[in-house]
């Protein structure tokens, strides 16, 4: 199958870091493209850089055109999941998304530990989204910037994630973590083996959650409220994307 | 005070429409600007659509500067919200927001009426994000297309909008009506002075509320997650964007 | 336009002050009409308090007649709220209501801090009432007595309510706070400036929003639970309160 | 045990025909007064007359003074409940919480059949309260004014009732009927044998559970919430219920 | 009356000792007869253990025929009392749905003390499904195992448990403490003596409440989601069991 | 990987066509072991099946000792769900659970068409436990029998299904359509055909994300609430069950 990983953030080598722990869990007959946006922010922290980087995953999805046989959007915020789904037929997850539904498979609660203080509200609105406002006891920030992760494969960062987790399994009395932002993928594993929970990466959640709903034959529903677009007019740089 | 005005879609006329609604509304040393993205659809009836709308408010919000004193975004989907409040202390007001708020304030528990079934959905999230799953009683889509109600200044769909209220008046014993959409904001006169409750239209209940929140001089929090966009670069067209 | 401004206390000295915050913000072509009943507690901090002073705002909704343009609560418990909008056409604003609906369009999340921590479940109430368990992050208690607040203008006060506010920020991780005690309106500016985000005073905010809703022509509905009282006879004291 | 009954209207022979109904159930050595305030309206339909007989019921119970095991308040709306609390050690129990509790033991799911559409709002609150949110499946108004049941013990209502109750059985697919009224008391006996399903009358529910709290000895907790009243001035007729 | 008291465990001692504390607080007339499975885990102190103890309750309640007037299941976890309501007229009441009923009635917040910190999660299940996500203000583990309670009447776990409340009280804001374990039964007057506020065993409610339903003439709505099981094969050891 | 599908029901032929079912979506290096417990009802529709049917879940569990890497459970009502997570630390997942999260990936609303209108309660249930109470947008009975299922593959239920599946879809405003029982698995696929929409067989669904998960590496947290049950004795035919 093939699957489209979209970095909604316009680093590149952010995009390849996901890409590699993409392929660390994909099955070997899954190709994985991955792409980020021609234009918005380097990084994602806050709503005003998300609502860009939404307008950007329509962008790749549109180019994707009826190529991939599913989505992963790789940013914590899931921005511009909805919208995507109009925009295809294959299905589309995000990140986030994947991650509590892969959590709440293996404990009762889980703690969400993510970069800016800031963007907690984000994650708590995709809670309630979800309908995860019970299994998700907290959302808990570091503030490490996003970009820091990028360095050293987020290696310096690992001591403070620890640190972050347990006090989070402590007060949120929690069984597992979902890491809150796509770029801590490189460093689950190792957050993994020293916490002796379940860490959850969004990036690799997703990729396998695609693969198993391809496998199923589900497609995003046509029918309501993920119809493709109307045909209508955009205008100015945004031409393209006009139906 | 200096309103600004956004009307999230591309539609220049539409624009005028509403503005034109505000100004009936709107206290005489209030001077509104009204404005409309360069870029975007012509009409929001979708998440897609609604994506690329809340990108070109951002647009809007930045050109606009320090200039204004409060804005209101004119599409009931309230797109860009949260972004805009990051980029400007004025207070950013949704309309779906203001009606709900301003709906509250007269009965115990109200009904939407809104154009395309399929965009109930967007208006059911906002139901939620906004603390109203208990007081809006129902949403009820026309599929009376955006574009339609900016014919004739909308007067032919007033039969079926009244239809449409009275149904859901009835079946969800509800004591006000609020029209789902900008586009109405022509019509919720008449259709106040047909139904004998409270019609509440978006656009004029914002302005009214953000006139209100001027006068007590409250600005948007900068604490937290409403902070200004933290410094960095935001590449292609959205190049003007970065903070 | 005629506004009155109920305190549902019995304390004239308390009725006064909260006219004169009231004076502050209201238009130039508002007048403020402010009483407070005939009966009933010095102060309200109980839930046995708050039901004769309901009584009270009866009696003071039924000797306005037609001649207020909208009325509003004046006390954080909104005593009375739904009775007084049966008993009369003009929109009614509880404080708490009114307090609760500015913060949300500032913030994304914001904390109460009140008086006694024996009314916090007042307010709690309240929160749930109105749709804001998830914007309101906290109901704080300062056992400050409500006419404690009366001496001096509230400014003994101040260093107290600071601390409570720079906890209930942090501790919450809120934006905004909204100022639990209609006696707080003197204080309201000092502790906006000292804290540095928006502080909200319900007194205030429900001055500006029933001036909005006024504005927008907006009346109580009479279609449905706030239809008036059916007619019947009430014994007693309460003769004269019979439909 | 000594029962106190208030019925917060002041229709006596409503309160002598709601203290048959709770003889009917009680043990033989429960002793029931009951009582009605001095003052207030003849019957409650709507928030208004709500708002005077709570302060009818705290009259009562402070004339009770500390004579009263247990109080129960007879009118569906739970007027003055918390206050009630505060006022008195002995367990207060209003009848639509005590119906509420009942029915929770004999049903996954109740539907609430009552008397005023208008009052619908006023029951759909206490499910909230309560936290039966999930558990009332329905709540559904017959317009039957409260007094009509007064008449000949109610038999004149019963094929009505009977009507309602079966629609809502259908269409909530429930297994238990909560009656909205205190007025309804007499008849529930014959429904019950009509629908041959659980009819739950709050009266004798909350006589029965009045005992069972009292045989447990439960009193209300002074710690918090429910502290006796502070000591203060109230003003005019309120003057006997300052502490 | 008949009540069946079911421990749910297949720990007799502890049976004696939960029936000793019904007997304290029923009535002179309850004729209560205490059983416990044949089979199963000698005490309940996660989801595994609970399966096994629900299955214990069915083969009791059917032992018990119509031998019964009501049934209490003398579990926290409330134990297959769907099932058992299922299976039976008479009404069945869970100890942990009596507490919070009971509790209700006297505070407006309530915290659990319960054993196992592992268990917590099975009280907060049932805190949901009784609609009490808002009464009950927290859920407090102690690590003190079910059997711990058994000797020398639990008096060794009372200073640790009086510690537990305390700190729950204060933290939870609470008014009332429900004790989260059948075993607790015996301690419950003393740490109500200590801590001066009500403390709910429910075993003591789950009686009270159940003799309050006899009376009152309740029984288990057969319409519906409790209606009798249908006949069918049960196979291997449950043949007894099918219908 | 190894994937032990469990039939909590007694009838074989059941728990062959389950398996074939989830063959026909497993990868081709899963090996699919089905079994049934030697225990319980041979259907399960109702709680005191389910009950019983929860047992036997944990006697196969126990039984597969270690050689499972992810555990199915094939009952809509997930009987034993939370017990199994604690016997094992292999990924266990229910059908009703596997569907739901499925269904979230590819619609916005579902609705879940099952068989017996009094089991419609139990999938309520866990739409709660879940978290699906605003994406499920209604369950509904058919009234089939489970075991009509079993002949003829379920084809003779084939129209009933759809004409229940259409209606769900009209009144719910759904995109997709989960099917709320096991047996249902067989006619998955001709009813997706006729309908248009995806039809959700949580059996399918289950196994594929159960392979998702291994693929993962998660395996059930050990810290907390799903830690392995603690040491004791089991009595009677449930020795082998005890620690």
């Amino acid at each position: 199958m093939n699957l489209l990983l979209i970095n909604p953030n316009t680093t590149a080598s952010m995009t390849r870091s996901m890409a590699e722990a993409a392929r660390r869990v994909a099955r070997p007959d899954t190709r994985i493209t991955a792409v980020q946006p021609s234009f918005g922010p380097v990084s994602i922290e806050g709503h005003h850089d998300e609502v860009i980087a939404a307008a950007g995953v329509l962008e790749q999805v549109r180019q994707a055109g009826t190529g991939a046989d599913a989505v992963v959007l790789a940013c914590f915020g899931d921005p511009g999941l909805d919208a995507a789904r109009e925009a295809t037929e294959a299905p589309v997850l995000g990140i986030a998304e994947a991650a509590f539904h892969a959590a709440s498979f293996v404990s009762t609660g889980f703690s969400v530990v993510t970069t800016l203080v800031r963007t907690c509200v984000i994650a708590e609105h995709l809670v309630l989204k979800y309908g995860y406002e019970r299994r998700c006891r907290g959302v808990h920030g570091t503030d490490i910037p996003v970009l820091a992760l990028e360095e050293d494969d987020g290696l310096a960062c690992v001591p403070a994630l620890e640190d972050a987790c347990r006090a989070a399994l402590a007060r949120d009395r929690s069984g597992a973590i979902v890491l809150g932002c796509g770029g801590m993928a490189p460093v689950s594993a190792e957050l993994q083996r020293r916490l002796g929970v379940p860490v959850i990466d969004g990036v690799a959640a997703a990729v396998v959650l695609a693969e198993a709903l391809v496998q199923l034959g589900l497609r995003t529903s046509k029918q309501g409220d993920y119809a493709t677009p109307l045909p209508k007019r955009y205008l100015g740089w945004a031409g393209a994307l006009g139906w």
